[in-house]
């Protein structure tokens, strides 16, 4: 009679993965530090700054509340785009991008409130410049033009604003 | 002699937890099917009608674009807010939430679109009615305390809507 193991025959346990970290994001085009943030930065930056121009240019701005906002709103968020963009710039130089969650929490809510305010701004002014060119049909004593096109700009401004901010919400919510 | 097994006696291998499914996320309050998700869609709910009522008993707010926006902008928050209203409650009766990823991702992009258009509409009649009370200082033949109230129930929507927004967009982006 032949001895029985005590011990039966048992296979290799199977690998498992359980030790590999969660996998981390790649760098998204976009996020702070990359080529494409400081591309928008600088969409931003062009935008507001033809924006700004172009309703300084009109004499009568400062009698409507709605145009100085405008004005007041996309000089922040001039200021805002070109340190962001500097940090871009650095960013991209030393080859290395934002981890850091407080970095990235404060541009979140920094682009979160630049971008709210442009948007509110070019929003109010564009209910001015309809209000003046179609309900009241007084274009000819009034830069019609200047306001729409500052208006826009500023529109333009934000559009290129919010996937900024998005990108920077969705990084820090992903991690 | 004694017989030596071909096979040696292993250990039994160690309890891994790599069948254990990634941590789900608790359910926050003000993600959608919770109570205070209900509360936020009821605030939107609330505030919107009282713009709406409020505009609509000016019988000159069709002169002016910005107004009848404002109208259509906060019609549409008034139907989405039911509508998600609607949902909370029966997630609540059936004591279940909204884990699936497409719901999630179309609650977010309804609440984002919505709550911007609502923002705008309010932004704009905020800007109109600036410019009839300060700039122009007409308040007496026209109807600006209920302009007033009008924008500042459309804000305060926009204020409850937000909230929805982000909690619904931070619950797809973390998962």
């Amino acid at each position: 009679m032949m001895s029985r193991p005590a011990v039966h025959p048992v296979e290799a346990p199977p690998m498992t993965i359980a030790a590999v970290p969660r996998v981390r994001m790649k760098d998204i085009q976009g996020m702070p530090g990359t080529l494409g943030s400081l591309l928008l930065r600088l969409c931003q930056l062009v935008f507001a700054v033809i924006s700004i121009v172009v309703m300084l240019t009109t004499s009568d701005f400062p009698s409507v509340t709605a145009f100085c906002y405008l004005v007041a709103a996309v000089g922040l968020q001039i200021i805002w785009s070109f340190i962001l963009a500097i940090a871009d710039v650095y960013a991209i130089l030393v080859k290395r991008s934002f981890r850091n969650t407080a970095v990235v929490s404060l541009f979140a809510i920094g682009d979160g409130i630049t971008s709210t305010l442009t948007f509110a701004a070019a929003c109010a002014s564009a209910g001015i410049t309809v209000l003046i060119s179609n309900d009241l049909d007084k274009c000819k004593v009034n830069h019609c033009t200047r306001f729409m096109s500052a208006t826009a700009m500023a529109f333009l401004s934000w559009f290129a604003a919010s996937p900024s901010f998005f990108m920077n919400f969705w990084s820090l919510a992903s991690r």
